[in-house]
C-alpha cells in the first residue's frame, strides 16, 4: 500500500470539457511544460478520435523535451461490430503517437443495455481487443472503466468482468472511474480494497466533483490501495469538475506522506497552478485548498494573533512547502520570501543587498495594488527586477500613437501611427491593422525594425485580456498578458494593465521587445542610428 | 442515527471572514430571510462582542418574522480570571436578543497552553460558567468546542474536559470543530463515534476546506452519529471556506435519505443558492454541486446522447430534485440532439421542423468555424435562433463609428462618435471613455437611450477576450464574452467574433442590447422617434 501512487492529470481532455474552458494548441504546449515541470506522471492531453484540432497538437506535442512526464491520447475502445484495425477511432489514437493510451469501455451493465445497446460478450470483446491492439503496437495502456462505481453496486460481476477483459488485452492499469461523481468515500474504500485484492495490475481511480467528495474519494482511495490518481490540477471538468490534484497532492504527499510527485516539486505547487490558470484565462479561486491566494490567509484578528504567536495554532500545514504564502489581508506582511527567492532564480550571480530587496518588494506591491500580476508573466517580472537592480538604458522612447478605429459602409478598420526615438534616430511609422492593438503592434515594430532587424523574428502567440474590477465592466481596469515567441522557439509572457486596453496591451508590448532585445545581447541605442 | 439533523448556516458569522466578502446590515437582513425560506434551523448571523456593526443588524433582525429559523449570536466564552456577569463579549451576546447563543472555548491543550496561555482547569471553568450564565438567561447554547480534532488526536482527555464542562454547563449542543481544516473522513467517522458514545446531548461537527474535505467530512460524520452540522450554504469562510451546505444538503437528503431541511424546501436549493451569491455580489462558481449552473451540464458530445436517451446515464441525480436544470452547452464537443433539445427548451412555444432546425444548425456550425462558442453566452445563441424561426426587426442599424485613441505628452485617451439610425430618428453621439471600447459603448448607449430609455438601467459586469488562433496574435481573431445585468439583477452573456477587438466588443454589445430590449418587451422602432 506505501508503494509510490501516479497521477495522471486530464485538465488537457476531461477539464477542456469543463465549462467555459477552451485551449488553443499553444495554451495546451505551454500547459504541458507545466505539468511536466511539477513532476506529473501522465498528462492526458486529448482524444484524437473526436476531436480534430487535437492531431496537430500531438504533431507538435512530439517534440517537445518532457523531463518527467508521459504523454497519453484518450479514446473509447473499438465501435461494436467492427475490428480494431478497422476502428478509426483506435488508428486515431495511435497516430498521436504517444507512448501511453488511455481507453475507456462501459463497466456498467445499464450503459451496455441502454446506451451502447449490446451484448456483455461483445462489450467485454470491444475492451479485451482494444487493449490488446494498442499493446501491440508498443504503446503502454490505462484502461479507465466508465461508471465502474455505479456498475459495481449493481453488478459487481459484471465490472469486474470489464477489468478482466482489459487484464486479458494486457493493459497496464485499471482505472475505475466514478463517471457521474456519485460515490462517496466509504464505498471508494471498500471497492477499492476489493478490486484490489483480485488483480496484480496498479488500481487506478478517476472521481469527479457532484458531490463535493472528489478529493476525498481519491485520498480514501489512495489509503486503501489505489496506486493511480486522475484529475486535473485545477479541478476542471465536466459538469462539477474532476478531483483537484492540487488538493489531492497536498494531502497526499504533505499529510499522508504518500507521494505522488517528485519531493522536491512539491515546492512549485502553487506556482505550477498559478501558471495553469493564467494559460486558461481562467480565475484561480482565492480559497483553492494548498494553491489559492487565500489558502493560507488569515482575516479574523484571533487567528491572525494565533499564527504570529506559532503558525501552528491555525494552519494545518507550512505554506511554504507548497510555494503558498501566509497571509494577513488586514496586514499586508506577505510576499517577501518568496518574491527574493525569485529574484535569485532568475539573477543568480546578483549579490542582494537588504535595501535593494526592499525596493523591489515596494514596487511590486504598488504594482500589484494597480492590479498588476507576475505569476505567469515572468517576462515582466525579470524586466522590473532588472530595471531596479542593474544599469538600465531604454532601447526606445515612445514619442506619440495614434489610432483610428472606425465602421461604416460595412467595414471596419483600424489605422496607426507611431513615432519613437531611438538614440539619434526619429522614425514615424504608420500601419493598418485587424484591430487598434494589431495597428499599434505592426507601426511599432516598423519602426523598431529599423534600429533592430532582430524584432522581425518576434511573433506574439497569445494576447488574453481580463477585467480586474468587473463591477465597472468596460470602463475598469484591465489585464492584458501577451506571450511572444522568439525566433529561437523559446516563449515568454508580459504583462500590462490600465484602464485603457490599449495603454494596457502597449505596456505589455513594451515589455516583450525589450526583453526580447535583451535576450539577444542587443545594446541600446548610443550611436546606433540607421 | 436516523434522528433528524439539524443545520447551522454560519453565511454571515464565519462566511463573512471568508475573503472578498462584506455583508451591509440590509444584506443581512436579506440574507436571513433566504436562508429561513430554505428551511435552516440556526442562522449565525453575527459576533456581537467583536463586530459593533452587528449590533443594529440583531436589533433589526428581531423584527424578522421568521417561519423556520432560529437566529444565533456567536461569541467568546469569558476571558480568564473575570465572572461571566463581568465580561463584555458574553453580555454583548446577551444584549443581541437572540433565542440561541453560540459560545465558542478551547478543546486543544496547545492552545490553552500556548494562545490562551492559562491552565486546563480555568479553560474548563471558563467554558462550564460561560454556558450556565447564557442558559440562566433563558438561551439555547450551542458549544463550539475549537480545535476538538486536532486537540482529541493530541489529547483526547483534555478535549472531552472541555465538552464535559460545556455539558455541565448546560449547553444543549457539543460542537466538535475542525478549527484549522486539517481532518480527513476516517478520523472524523471514528471521533465523532467515540464522541457521540459518551454524551447524550447531540454532536455537532465544524469543518473547513483545507484539505478539500469539508464536504465529505460533514457528510461522513452524520452517518456516524453527528446529529447537528455547522457550514456555510456557498462554502464562504476563513481561508479556503467552511463546509458547502448545499452539497451537505444535498448529498444527505438527495442521496442518503437523511433529512436536513423540510422536504418541501429541497427544490429550493439552487435558487436559495443564487439569490444569495447575488447578496453577496458574487459569481456562484458554475461547477459548484448540486447548484451550480454547470452542475448538471452536459459538453461531451458522448455524455449529451447519453443522458437523452437516458437522463440517469450521466446524472448522479434528478436536476429538477434540487430545483437546478439540465443544460446542453452549445459547444464544439456536443452533437445535433443537444441543440435540438437547447433550441426547445428556450422557445417551448415554437414548432421546430426539420428543415428550419436544419438552418439553424448550418448556422451554428459556420458561426463556431469563425470561432464563435455560445456556452456561456446563452443570450446571443437565443437571439440567434429567433432571428432565424422567428420575425425579428432590427431595434437600430449602426451608420457608422469613429474611434479615436491615443498617447502622446504622457496621456492616454480615447473617444468615440457613433451613428444609429432607429426608425426614422437618426442620433449622432460622441463619448470619451478608458480605452476604445468603453469609448463606443457610451456613446452607443447615449444614442440608443433617446429612444430606449429602459437601456438606462443595462450595466456591463464583466469583459473578456481571447485570442482564437493563437498563431497571429494581435491580428487573430478575438472572441469577446460580455456580461450585462438587466435593472431586475438577471444578467446574461453575450458574445462577439472579429478579426478586430473592437469590432468583436461591438458585435456582443449589439446583442446585449438587442436581447434586453427583447426582454424587456421594447417594441422595434416604427413609428417610435423621438
Amino acid at each position: 500500500m506505501e508503494k509510490g501512487i501516479t497521477l495522471l492529470d486530464s485538465t488537457l481532455r476531461d477539464g477542456a470539457q469543463g465549462s467555459g474552458i477552451a485551449f488553443s494548441v499553444e495554451d495546451k504546449l505551454m500547459a504541458v511544460r507545466v505539468l511536466d515541470h511539477l513532476g506529473i506522471d501522465y498528462i492526458e492531453a486529448g482524444n484524437p478520435g473526436s476531436n480534430p484540432k487535437d492531431e496537430e497538437f500531438f504533431k507538435r506535442a512530439g517534440a517537445l523535451p518532457l523531463a518527467h512526464s508521459t504523454l497519453t491520447a484518450f479514446g473509447s475502445t473499438r465501435r461494436k461490430g467492427v475490428r480494431p484495425q478497422e476502428d478509426g477511432n483506435l488508428r486515431a489514437l495511435l497516430g498521436a503517437g504517444t507512448a501511453c493510451c488511455t481507453l475507456f469501455g462501459k463497466a456498467w451493465k445499464f450503459h451496455v443495455d441502454w446506451v451502447l445497446e449490446t451484448t456483455p460478450e461483445e462489450n467485454f470483446a470491444m475492451i479485451e481487443e482494444s487493449c490488446r491492439y494498442i499493446k501491440d503496437h508498443g504503446r503502454e495502456v490505462i484502461f479507465d472503466a466508465e461508471h465502474f462505481f455505479d456498475g459495481y453496486k449493481d453488478d459487481p460481476a459484471f465490472a469486474l468482468g470489464a477489468l478482466k477483459a482489459a487484464a486479458r488485452g494486457g493493459a497496464d492499469i485499471l482505472c475505475l472511474c466514478d463517471t457521474k461523481g456519485g460515490a462517496f468515500p466509504e464505498e471508494a474504500a471498500k471497492i477499492v480494497e476489493e478490486v484490489s485484492a483480485r488483480f496484480h495490475l496498479p488500481i487506478g481511480v478517476h472521481f469527479h466533483e457532484d458531490c463535493g467528495m472528489a478529493v476525498a474519494n481519491s485520498v480514501t482511495a489512495a489509503r486503501h490501495g489505489a496506486g493511480h490518481i486522475q484529475g486535473t490540477l485545477l479541478g476542471f471538468g465536466e459538469r462539477c469538475g474532476n478531483a483537484n490534484l492540487s488538493a489531492v497532492i497536498g494531502d497526499l504527499q504533505c499529510k499522508l506522506g504518500l507521494p505522488c510527485i517528485p519531493q522536491e516539486k512539491i515546492g512549485r505547487l502553487a506556482h505550477s497552478a498559478r501558471e495553469l490558470a493564467a494559460i486558461a484565462n481562467w480565475d484561480l479561486p482565492k480559497g483553492l485548498p494548498y494553491v489559492g491566494e487565500d489558502a493560507f490567509s488569515h482575516k479574523a484578528g484571533m487567528h491572525a494573533d494565533g499564527v504570529l504567536k506559532t503558525p501552528l495554532s491555525f494552519e494545518h500545514i507550512d505554506p511554504y512547502l507548497v510555494g503558498n504564502t501566509r497571509r494577513f489581508p488586514a496586514s499586508e506582511i506577505s510576499g517577501r520570501a518568496v518574491v527574493l527567492e525569485k529574484i535569485r532564480k532568475a539573477f543568480p550571480q546578483l549579490k542582494l543587498d537588504a535595501a535593494s530587496a526592499r525596493g523591489v518588494l515596494t514596487d511590486l506591491k504598488e504594482l500589484e495594488k494597480e492590479g498588476y500580476q507576475f505569476e505567469g508573466a515572468d517576462a515582466s517580472f525579470e524586466l522590473l527586477v532588472r530595471k531596479r537592480l542593474l544599469p538600465f538604458s531604454p532601447f526606445f522612447e515612445l514619442l506619440h500613437y495614434h489610432i483610428y478605429t472606425d465602421y461604416g459602409q460595412n467595414r471596419t478598420g483600424a489605422s496607426a501611427t507611431v513615432k519613437v526615438r531611438v538614440g539619434q534616430g526619429i522614425q514615424l511609422m504608420a500601419a493598418e491593422g485587424n484591430g487598434p492593438v494589431n495597428a499599434l503592434d505592426r507601426a511599432l515594430r516598423k519602426a523598431l525594425e529599423v534600429f533592430y532587424p532582430v524584432l522581425a523574428q518576434v511573433k506574439l502567440t497569445d494576447y488574453k485580456v481580463r477585467v480586474l474590477d468587473s463591477k465597472s465592466a468596460t470602463a475598469a481596469g484591465v489585464r492584458v498578458l501577451l506571450t511572444s515567441s522568439a525566433g529561437t522557439g523559446e516563449s515568454f509572457t508580459t504583462v500590462g494593465v490600465s484602464g485603457d486596453v490599449v495603454a494596457a496591451s502597449w505596456k505589455a508590448l513594451e515589455d516583450s521587445i525589450e526583453y526580447l532585445l535583451l535576450k539577444a545581447g542587443e545594446m541600446p541605442p548610443g550611436d546606433k542610428t540607421p
